[in-house]
């Protein structure tokens, strides 16, 4: 940038004129600037700046009476940002910027204080783990009681049966309090993984400065006590450029969202005209601008949806973040925009999971009515089983009976005892008790099963895991 | 929906009270709008609805006055629009809902005929398709101003050498325009691409009703006409839920910035201290809140990082298609923030690349001294080559020649005579020709190379190639 | 590299032992070698250097009889691969090295001139639009024959009516043939698409070397010419590094494999017990290890799934690209296995969906029982709109017949005269003309609808795409 | 499936003959086929059926006797398999069947009892889950192999001093140590996220059945504690379907990958010939086909590669899972393959990377050289807070000083004190004391900073992190 080399060189600026000849270019100003977005971050910002005047109070970098200064500025420029009279101007590039440059408006000089061995590399990381740090809290809140909804749910249905499919096919009658339990126990693995990760993102970056660490000796430790952090970051160049914690974030959110499209696709098919098993409330229901009669499910293809959008944001950010150099790069402002929509979508799809949950209409008449004989072909053959016979052959005698029973075209129930004598001669009259829906599930009581002692121990096991997870 | 199904039902919005007692949820009403940014199409929506009302009247489904009625009132809430004076109200879910909301209060029940026939389905893809036809000639425009002004730098530093790296390594001597122009080649084919998607983006949908089609002959040639449409989509259950175009656009958002994140990953290692090749002019610059003396090239890491941001919205929405059924579902939703976003990010990328490349200073002196005769050792192989020597076996030879130098610790092209006769005795006094960067740059004249005849011919190519793709 | 550099160096690799020692790590040897997979193209190394050394020949690099015997060897060298009995040997680290091997074994020293000017930058590249561009008429001739398959279908089966549905709600009665020519239609672009594809994967890099470009003057378009390429990439450092013709295919597959994932997702819930519009064949299904009824649609499950396989692949090689320096870097080497998988995956299941197809059973009654009077909604409001009422007045109308209809717990088509006229005094008792499904789906007679002559155009309109899609 | 619908239907089997008219379709066996990739699970799947035949005999489904036989027969199968001598047969669709086919062959009918209440659904999962669980085992020792090279060499090279630069722009003096340091506390996240994740691998799937559960009452627990799992999963639904361990692993990679890319591309950067700061070892560069000079840091390139693969295979698995319905659909089948892969990936970068670091050449001397006085404008500006000047105030005084420098074309350090007078008064001659790059660093003593004490500390926490984290 000497001289010289300023000489040698070609002059682009002169060549190109338009837009490109002045100082600025108004389109980089917006492209740079993040006050856009990041302003969400106002409160955390003020709570680290206050941390932060407190330890230099300590370190005698400011007097006390600078520190009182400073900390009543702050706290009116925080009734500014509450009360929603806070003006952005031009040239607040970021939320930092602006609420220092407000700061030095208000008490002068001294505010010029307030940045003395920090680096806008500390202080953005430390803002958004706090700000990150409040947003899990709520969204573990509205996780537990969707999980509060489904296991009441549950409890008050347990003695709903109906069809179990696997690859959609009919498979084993079930209760319906299984189904809903088996989206609960995937949910609680959500909610137990969110308290790894509010650990992670609980680290004090604050003091690390911009790269090579904090030069006047700063209680690193006093900060983090004073902001609630639960550990100090170890090494200041890690510490300025990681966003581990934002990435973790997004996958968490994009597996919690798997799961949730998972409950939507089986609630989308189970509310079709032809499964009828259940019915949504109309507050999550939507009509048809042409067809009438139409009641569509989209609360729960929302919810579906979702899924790919928060993953997409995971997808973006990691592949921002490969390869590139240590410490801090442009490029990580790509955490705050995936970071907000990805909560903001969390946030809202749970709580209309609950919403449809709370108010979903079950029609058990329907769902008792499609079980059908051949889901108990299984049992069929494990009543061979007890009679003695080994599974593999046994699976082979039921198979050949549910061809029988498909041959004659009735159900499997109605062959004779002649009939299943040609699949096995073990058969015997006592085989009426294999088609009884109710007797089939109560035998699936082994931990995790589908009878009722089984099911009514997973609830309890959730109500007694809810208690530990409440705080 | 009976009242027999409603009756054996458990009736769940009366076991959970709170929030989702009501007949509405706050939540899911947001959630489910989207007019917060479907708005950005209020124009297209109102020209696919004229044209829509002509075909109606074609079809004696308004009289002539109806039209009008229509046509002026749709004029008014164009002029509302433009003027800044449109409200949007509560309950105006979507822009289709509010441009109809609207022109009924202007113009009373005649509003009511314009959606005969139409559903929702048809008519926001028609209104995506009249918007992104629009914006893919915006960024078309900046593509093309983009390569302009490459072409244009490369043709006045036609004559500048610097290193030409492989592996991040020095490989050997090129022409800075030859460097140019690799860019320029990977942006050409973006464009060229962007005009076959233009090409799938321009086909009419409109008349394709829900799902079976219009049932009142709509002539679709006089809509493809009005509407200046490509052509007419060939079966309405596709063309009211495909989103390809959609699809297909992100990812051309995608490669497209990858091309530029290479682009600017060699012009931030390039503007390194170690490098000194070019500096970024301020405007495309900015400071540091801590270092003083810092002078950071943040748009070239925000164009590098943006490749990410729009990949991730491809990813995310590819995500959302995978295993949806047949037609539309709400999960289509995920279509326009995605679509608008992208827009954005590209249209801004190519603008400040654009700025960086229009400014930048070359420092032709920097990249001359760093051209060093190892580079030139592939040369001294060819000199063996041109000997008669197979190119294997000159490899050797001239890989010996590189060891020897650094055994004997001097550059490459201080090997004595009697130094090289130990790699090989073909070595002659004439080898001293080898030892010229400008000479050797010539040698790669063949298309595609680095001699200045075949740059040259480069820009005249894209120059020629310019010709065709403005329009 | 200079002594003087080494000695102030830190000798790192005496102070750890062990695997770090030697001169070799075995293990980052076959993490760099990439002959397990990319000797698939060892029919494109070979045909790649046969033009080669025409070329070589024609720039008097090598002699005629050179040429005659590098020619003679590299045929052997087929012959090898081709029977079978080709020999891999350790220090093979990838095909072209094999392959030049090999001739040096069969023909002495005049091997070593093969590779003159060549570098294996434009070797690599040059073999993989070779092998891509032949892969790609394998796949165009698989998807071009399951349009073929379906179309096919659909004229044969063009009058079996069933419930279209959106958001998975029956809708409205619709035409299966219309539902598989929305499929063939998505397809039809995929195989557009791909020509467009093809033009750019046929283009000829060899004579670009490592990055400079090619110092002996070759002619580019004689090697063009025998190769049979399209064009000639215009700059060889672009021509080296760019991989935009991988990820475009990867991309290709992506939305391809989703078309068909919504293909699978329709027809998995269209063969469940509830719905039974379809059955699977025997071939494209499996049983249970334990439940002897069960047959499960594994073949639909497998397609669906391959498109998250697919995008896997893409999204992983485009993250590799983001950020890459000019020119070739070693991280480019993931190109051909993701290529590759995508290929096999892509082959595979074009020719299962077929298949699947090909052997469908249809349930017509099954399809025609599900059809229900509610679905005629939208033409009971279209009856009182051809009565002169407004849609939006007629689309109320309809919606008080349904709920009454639904509050009296009768089909719509039960309703009587006089229930109708509380929703709209226009009924009359022609409205008795509307309960007919086969004339609702007739009235679908604009371009793309599901009316019998509509359906029949869009068959017309495959056949006449595929014949100038066929070559 | 009844002979009715059978009759309505069409038969598609009869009208497209070719491939499809037999009763298979080689393609689709293939395609359907696990065997290929998932045999390296033979060990595990073993293990698993040797705990359930115990189980089986305590629940007296087989006797003591049969249960004998069983684990007899097992061993002998693993002694074929690990003896290499396990013979495949076509029918053997994956390893399970393989191993009871083979069990069968080598037992008879007992070998039928074995899978009695089991089914494939539990059984894969558990095989998956006892595999993965291995797997994560060598990957975390892999990763303390790294971290304790990387340890040692900070602390043996703890006094070399170099540019720390953010934005890739010189920005202060560091440690080396430090650098280095800050990849390590990356690794050591990533070690800790390790043993959250092999918690939720080590959960006991078996006894879960295909869907419902475990109709015989087994002993889960018993089986939880023969394997040595962790827990016993707690609903038969999730338990089968489930698959976020393998989802969490492929993010893990993904996120771990990411970091070692970041230390790839600083390492690329420092060996570039303008950086010189490092050489890589010959075992770890390879030379170029061309250029007989080059040394190319292929390894590092290959770890930066990695992330993105791995992360595609994170990418294709969550879109696989997106929108999937409750319970095993066999689009879980490309877990198997994706867990491989990115299992193999990690395992060969790890030790690769540690590889590198352990035979780096640090160039001290060139990193030395390479400090200059403008990255000690920040220190320039403490200066004047130490003399009590607010440090906005103090930063901008530094900045002129640095631009009066840049004018002068002299280094910072030139600057005479009356040079110096101009941007501030308060500069003295102890001024000088600011230009000792030593000294300069030493002020960085808070916890995290590059002062030699607290780098010793961060060595100090990272050894007695090992420890806690070794076993």
């Amino acid at each position: 940038m000497s001289s010289t080399s300023a000489r040698d060189s070609s002059e682009g600026s002169k060549l190109w004129g338009g837009r490109f000849a002045g100082e600025t270019d108004a389109i980089m100003e917006k492209f740079n600037a993040s006050i856009a977005y990041d302003q969400r971050m106002w409160d955390a910002d003020i709570r680290g700046s206050k941390a932060y005047v407190l330890a230099l109070q300590k370190a005698n970098l400011v007097t006390e009476d600078e520190m009182n200064q400073i900390v009543t500025g702050l706290d009116q420029v925080y009734a500014e940002w509450s009360g929603g009279s806070f003006q952005i101007k031009s040239g607040d590039e970021d939320i930092h910027t602006a609420n220092e440059r407000r700061l030095k408006e208000l008490i002068g000089d001294a505010a010029g204080k307030l940045h003395t061995g920090r680096s806008r590399n500390d202080q953005v990381v430390t803002d958004m783990r706090l700000w990150l740090r409040d947003a899990i809290g709520i969204v573990k809140g509205h996780a537990l009681l969707l999980i509060t909804t489904m296991v009441e749910r549950a409890s008050r249905e347990i003695d709903i049966l109906f069809p179990g499919y696997t690859h959609m096919q009919r498979a084993q009658p079930i209760r319906w309090s299984h189904w809903i339990m088996s989206h609960v126990v995937a949910l609680s693995r959500d909610v137990e993984k969110l308290d790894e990760i509010r650990r992670r993102v609980n680290v004090l970056p604050l003091g690390s400065g911009a790269i090579a660490g904090n030069p006047f000796n700063i209680d690193r430790k006093l900060l983090c006590k004073e902001l609630a952090f639960d550990s100090v970051s170890i090494n200041s160049m890690d510490a300025t450029a990681e966003r581990d914690f934002v990435a973790e974030f997004l996958f968490w959110a994009s597996l919690s969202l798997t799961h949730l499209s998972k409950m939507a696709e089986d609630l989308i098919i189970y509310s079709t005209k032809e499964f009828s098993f259940v019915t949504l409330s109309d507050a999550y229901s939507t009509g048809s601008s042409l067809m009438p009669q139409k009641k569509n499910a989209d609360s729960l293809e929302l919810i579906r949806s979702k899924a790919g959008r928060v993953f997409g944001r995971c997808a973006g950010f990691l592949m921002t973040l490969k390869g590139l150099p240590s410490t801090y790069n442009k490029d990580l402002q790509e955490d705050k925009e995936a970071m907000f929509d990805v909560y903001d979508t969390v946030e809202a799809v749970l709580q209309i999971a609950t919403g449809v949950i709370a108010t979903l209409k079950v029609n058990s008449s329907a769902m008792k009515a499609a079980l059908s004989p051949d889901m108990l072909a299984t049992d069929l053959a494990y009543y061979l089983v007890r009679k003695g016979m080994p599974f593999r052959q046994a699976h082979g005698c039921s198979g050949k009976a549910v061809a029988l029973a498909d041959s004659k075209n009735v159900p499997l129930n109605e062959l004779t005892l002649e009939d299943l004598h040609t699949a096995s001669p073990l058969f015997d009259s006592d085989v009426s008790s294999v088609w009884d829906y109710s007797s089939s599930v109560e035998q699936y009581s082994a931990m995790g099963g589908t009878a009722k002692s089984s099911v009514l121990a997973q609830i309890d096991h959730m109500k007694t895991w809810q208690e530990k997870y409440k705080h």
